[in-house]
């Protein structure tokens, strides 16, 4: 497995694989790597020719009151796991690489990022739109894959792609889990043993409000209030936002008549947590 | 010379070219083509394996009271001017290919695009940086030829290039002029016979600019005064501006101790023109 840190020679090494005929799959990451992000580069080595992984903690999409400085940071062990999942290459920039003095130009995202996440992390999609539109310059890939954990996200990167002509492909992959069901996020290392218990309340709203749904419940609304129920009887901390939204526009859907994406953002101690699961009808 | 209107089959047309090891030169156009444009395909072919033009009158970067509506299409004639310079390749994309509905993703463009025409066209440069990135995703040349004579475009384009990591090298290639010294633009041929000569004023000022520095004048103002003089004289209808700048940041320049940039811009009859030089020192 390949380091490269300068993206000229990011951009030189994938660019001869592009020339020789390889397939290019790319799984952009801030590091602090888990699970989910391994089941990515698994599939992009099943899926193409070469695999290559991006560990770069964005200044750009976090927030001024923001987790930025105390973002888990782990290279090392971040390394050796992606050599044992059999990535090809790792491109690791600098922030003063990515961002030089002067830098100004950025990507206005598509209007799906003003919703949710948007809303509370002003400025937060901006940045993602930024640095994956930069990163994809630097790495030419033929599909990018991004985990569903994060997806509004997803959505925002696809309108992205769609509207700015990015000759790739979005892949969004199911979000891995432990087995007492909280979604995997670099962030729950922040959880000390009583937060991590009361984070399950995010998957556990999920649950209910899919069993609700499987039950024949058709109301948006209802269906909220009893995610609320669930994520106060954890107790999480706060709420930020449990949303039934449409799955593509992300617009809170009241009457449910086709599948729908449940959306949790939660505060467990200092820590703030995002899960979403998508609900198909009973 | 083959003219595609669809933007997949271009993207699969250039991926080959690449692929084939061959070297992209892409000239991007409003079309009502002139000399000034077709340098620009002739250095392309000379310079590169491959030229492809595209021809799209861009509505995002036209501010509401401008010419998009009555901008020149003379389609036909444009092809068949390509045709004659060994252009390999036109993309010839629809609006609603390029805008389809719910597009909302925009490039915001780097500082340098605050000044000048950035001031005076809102919201044009955010036009001309979406589409130029949207076209070289879909077109991804090595090499972008732009003419100077869209001077502040350039810089644009070229910050864009800087901080979104685009792998292109931009061209700026000379202003052709008529043998009076007008600037050739797809604007001029809304001058009257009358208005036509009166536009003589743009290239008349920054030639009094040149004689003056040559002469020792290394007063910014003086020599805006000077041209605005010229200006005047010709006489133009109003000036947006005659300003002496850095040519980089663009930026006013009082005391001229390294080369400096002449730029104008000014109103004959409903038409409005620019024009620029760069001016060493005597």
């Amino acid at each position: 497995m390949r380091v490269i840190a300068s993206s000229a020679e990011t951009y030189a090494f994938v660019d001869r694989m592009r020339t020789d005929g390889k397939r290019i799959g790319l799984i952009p990451t801030m590091g602090a790597l888990h699970e989910g992000h391994l089941s990515l580069v698994r599939l992009a080595k099943k899926n193409c020719d070469v695999a290559i992984a991006t560990i770069f903690v964005n200044p750009t999409q976090f927030g001024p009151n923001e987790d930025f400085q105390k973002y888990p940071r782990t290279l090392e062990q971040d390394l050796d796991v992606l050599r044992n999942c059999g990535c090809d290459l790792v491109f690791t920039p600098t922030n003063d690489q990515m961002y030089p003095a002067g830098h100004s130009t950025y990507v206005e995202p598509p209007n799906v990022a003003s919703h949710w996440e948007g809303k509370i992390r002003p400025g937060h999609f901006r940045g993602v739109t930024t640095i994956v539109l930069k990163l994809l310059q630097i790495i030419p890939a033929h599909v990018g894959y991004f985990g569903r954990k994060d997806y509004q996200q997803v959505a925002v990167i696809r309108g992205m792609v769609r509207d700015l002509n990015l000759p790739i492909v979005i892949e969004a992959c199911e979000t891995v889990r432990e087995p007492d069901g909280l979604a995997m996020s670099s962030r729950n290392r922040y959880l000390s043993a009583e937060d991590r218990r009361r984070a399950l309340g995010l998957s556990r709203a999920l649950g209910s409000a899919q069993r609700l749904i499987e039950n024949g419940c058709t109301s948006g609304s209802q269906i909220e209030q009893c995610m609320r129920d669930a994520l106060l009887a954890a107790p999480v901390d706060s709420i930020d936002y449990a949303a039934i939204v449409h799955p593509e526009t992300l617009e809170p859907v009241e009457s449910i008549l086709s599948p729908v994406v449940g959306m949790i953002a939660a505060r467990v101690g200092t820590t703030r947590l995002i899960d979403n699961a998508t609900f198909t009808l009973g």
